[in-house]
């Protein structure tokens, strides 16, 4: 009896620790049980948790069911594909075009897509990127990123929960098997290289990671802070003003305006080690000297900047310097969203309404103007398949490699030549199989980062983002060959990785991107465009930018007047859309090579 | 003819040179021309200006017309007096007693309460305090105070503007004339010293002018952000962690919990040199060691923090000391924002409405969850004359010099005997005449950065903030010697400071302070403790405190329980209203002495 009791305690104890660890019953939240945004919290017992269902319109142990208001709008609800189609039909374009030419109706729907968009995000946010659960550091500690969904708990039996393999795939497999272009993947939608680079231009504005820290870590100011243009700190905006009626200072270079060097404005840049002094310029972000198409923005918004100081200075022969430079740094700001929203965000939502920036139509609406930048955001505006391999400036084809830090081209070619060149090249298409070798390590380390930060999977952020979760690999890839590939690595559905799946999933009709970089971008960017303190009641005033004419300035800003104002002669082209561009002049799927997974595993 | 030419030239040129600076015709702004909230420009011409009606609902060359439903709303508005007089009254209580009762009543109420005193309040703020115009910085650069109304513009024929004398009356003049104190002015609706030092522990947590550089900058988290609990920043929290089931490091002494000795936990606290180890605190606020009463309420908040930390391991026993102590300062955060509502704004409001803690009601109302400190706010509260000559601690009289830095008296007496003194003894009357020397210095430092800002005049604050600006003197004064004398020194009643005007203001019915205080003060107090990101949909349910448990500690908090649970043995009185208070026991006028002015003159 001894004997057999000893082996029976032996084999519980066998039992107990083998299996502890694989079903991990101690967590309830592993399975990511509260849905509509509902809370989880653990129990006091293991496995056990509670949902909290508080301000949700949901109740139930899991926030499940909708109370009945709640069940009624949702009812009433379009999806978002079909909202999507409503609103990029061609055969309903004529119902667009009187909504566009009839105010009240374009105020009352400009409205809706803002507070439909912005309402989305959790303002103030509730979590941040080093603690698993609320705290208060995720609105004071602006050193941290926000983010929308909190990690995946530490102790589930697999790294999205409960679903998919123990050990998520090899980055660098991933990275060969998907992601590497074996072919330039033109963007189907005609996007630009101007386009490119006026994303990247614009949102290094505010997704700063701080590399040393972690991927945790921000030096973000946050918002559209025009800290692009002005520098991180009023030491580097000090550098870079001339502290003459209000302008920056600049030099002039084969009979145009450029940035100063280095060695006269002392900003630390990111320029390569013996990098020579007359191509080191100083701008306001160190990050700017990379690309010639950097530069080239940087150089003409502070031309901009300089030319709204001499308007303003006719305007105002009373004003001294500071405030010259401050009122035009608020026109700037002005003229970035507005650009922004009516040229870069109208090119990407690719609507028949236009978007158009209307900060009116939100005041008294229950709307923060408050913004923080959230890890999620940052992780899906990784556009890096925009860029091509190779860039041709007036009939001159550059290999990438002669392109990076070589913004001696932008010097020799004349800002003029170099626009045109921009607006006349193809973008790439931002998809899989479309990273080109110098982009290729960003990927894998974006990957990485995802995992370090524990982020939920793709499925889970749809929903977060109220979009139905996908319930096949063919149907987040809309094709059955890689949806094939990613279930043999993935095994289900709801284990494919935030980023992964981004870059994997099908594209919308009538758009560069597949849904769910549209639907969570979405929100992001609205938020985060209108939400500007200038955009609030008592900033969005004439007095504020100066008067009538600063105001009319912001007010009938355009990407194509940014330039043409600020390049000597005839005007070149400036389009974030190539000029030879029609619809469906892309066939996705002869644009790269299909391997077999099984070669490789 | 030449020699007469001549001579007209000269005299023209002389006219030209002495009259100029005098007339000042050059800035239209100086006589605030721009009613309700307008925005005086200058124009081109010399002396010309526009006023941007823009947002306000008034139009007109100087926004002195009103929309016609801002005139119905005008005509429907009844004046601050009137309410406060209907909030206050006597006979209408059984009125207030129903709505107290009646739980949509008094939400719909509450409601409108927190939005009619927070929507006075620019939020995001215009104006910040190093520029006379709005600035990028006045939301993004935390360093820098807000202000509500911008400075007199530099080059104004007055301090004032354009009324009142070239010189502003001399402040070591003003001080012993008006302010320094003859005999104690008890506050005649009875507020304890246990008030006082509630006002200065709480309000220290975000009053951090950063003298060094001036009164223009800060260093404050511009909210109750509980940094008087935590330290400024995230290195003295980690200083004041044990790093043991979330909680804060604390040392028995006289068989109580007290704060850590500074050479135990490094902290910079303000203490005179050659202050003794024992008697060298470490806390929240470098500022804390001063008084004996702010060592108290530190003292007794960290041993909420620990005891809520306990709670909290009782209902999460998996929980490790990291998130035992943020979910515990979520807590602390929450409690401090209910009892400052409930009981400290509650005895200082003094409605017959219960002003209660609902952040429920706000939700889906345009409110913005986010403040900033205003320097005017700053300013009102000085309340230094709220500080008696003495003080009697369980029948032992100290002078004020043995209570300064003296932290010993709390171990001594024990916080139960503390605490029950400090709730019996009066606080000072908040008025004129009423500053002891120890505080004296300060009103003089005080009404010298009013004019190192150019605060513009007492009325025209009174104007921003929706009050009837002072027709005369006796009107400010509430009687005629004062207010004859104010006359002689200031000229014009539209031309007396803003900080001097509020302490020579005659007090309000059944209030501790004069209208202005409680019609600039309760604005910004309302909205600093509602933008609280906790208030926000989003964390205000349970799980952000740790699920039911955590987030009802906060609902049922008082000031009573947070002593009561915090002191070992029977509770003491805890009271912000001294016990033998009865209304009209103090005889305003007989507490102080009138000195000719033509004496001193």
């Amino acid at each position: 009896m001894v004997t057999l009791n000893s082996g029976l305690i032996v084999r519980l104890l066998f039992v107990t620790l083998v299996f502890l660890p694989t079903t991990n019953a101690e967590n309830g939240c592993c399975s990511f049980p509260c849905q509509n945004k509902g809370i989880c919290l653990t129990g006091k017992t293991p496995g056990s948790y509670t949902c909290d269902c508080s301000n949700i319109d949901f109740y139930g142990k899991n926030c499940e069911t909708p109370t009945l208001v709640k069940r009624i709008k949702l009812m009433l609800r379009p999806s978002s594909d079909t909202l999507h189609n409503w609103l990029v039909s061609s055969s309903l374009k004529w119902i667009w075009d009187i909504i566009n030419n009839v105010e009240f109706l374009h105020n009352f729907l400009m409205k809706r897509i803002y507070l439909l968009r912005s309402n989305v995000v959790d303002s103030p946010p509730l979590y941040e990127t080093i603690h698993d659960y609320p705290t208060l550091d995720a609105t004071t500690n602006t050193t941290l990123y926000a983010r929308t969904l909190p990690p995946v708990p530490l102790d589930c039996p697999t790294p999205m929960g409960t679903k998919g393999p123990k050990v998520l795939p090899n980055v660098e497999f991933l990275a060969k098997q998907f992601f590497t272009r074996t072919k330039f993947r033109p963007d189907p939608m005609g996007s630009s290289v101007l386009m490119a680079f006026f994303a990247q231009h614009f949102t290094h504005m505010f997704f700063k990671t701080d590399v040393k820290k972690g991927p945790e870590f921000t030096w973000s100011g946050h918002g559209v802070d025009v800290s692009s243009i002005y520098g991180r700190n009023v030491h580097e905006e000090n550098l870079l003003r001339s502290y003459d009626s209000g302008k920056l200072k600049m030099q002039t270079i084969n009979g145009e305006e450029y940035p100063m060097f280095t060695k006269d404005v002392p900003i630390t840049m990111g320029y390569p080690p013996n990098h020579p002094d007359t191509l080191k310029f100083a701008m306001g972000h160190p990050f700017y000297g990379l690309m010639p198409g950097l530069f080239l923005y940087e150089t003409i918004w502070m031309r901009e900047h300089n030319r709204v100081c001499d308007i303003m200075k006719q305007e105002h022969p009373d004003w001294d310097d500071e405030r010259l430079f401050q009122t035009g740094k608020l026109i700037i700001l002005g003229e970035t969203i507005k650009i922004v929203i009516e040229d870069y965000v109208e090119h990407l939502a690719n609507y028949n309404i236009r978007i158009k920036f209307k900060p009116t139509v939100l005041f008294g609406e229950s709307f923060q103007y408050q913004n923080k930048i959230n890890a999620e955001f940052n992780h899906l505006y990784h556009w890096h398949p925009l860029m091509p391999d190779e860039f041709n400036i007036s009939g001159t084809i550059y290999p990438i490699k002669d392109f990076i830090y070589h913004l001696e081209l932008v010097l020799k070619h004349g800002t003029a030549n170099f626009t045109d060149s921009l607006s006349r090249q193809r973008a790439g298409h931002m998809s899989h199989h479309n990273h080109g070798p110098y982009t290729i390590n960003v990927l894998k380390e974006t990957i990485l980062h995802g995992r370090q930060l524990r982020l939920q999977s793709l499925n889970n952020y749809r929903k977060r983002f109220n979009l139905d979760p996908y319930t096949s690999f063919e149907e987040l890839t809309g094709e059955k060959e890689l949806a094939s590939q990613l279930e043999k690595l993935y095994g289900d559905i709801d284990a494919v990785e935030f980023y992964v799946g981004i870059l994997m999933e099908k594209r919308r009709a009538k758009n560069l991107f597949g849904g769910t970089i549209v639907e969570i971008g979405g929100p992001f960017s609205v938020k985060g465009l209108m939400s500007n303190a200038i955009c609030s009641r008592h900033y969005w005033k004439p007095s504020t930018f100066g008067g009538e004419v600063g105001f009319n300035l912001i007010k009938t800003a355009t990407l194509k007047t940014l330039f043409c104002n600020n390049i000597k002669g005839p005007c070149p082209l400036v389009s974030l859309r190539v000029p030879d561009y029609s619809d469906g002049d892309v066939d996705e799927d002869k644009t790269f090579e299909f391997k077999k997974l099984d070669d490789e595993l």
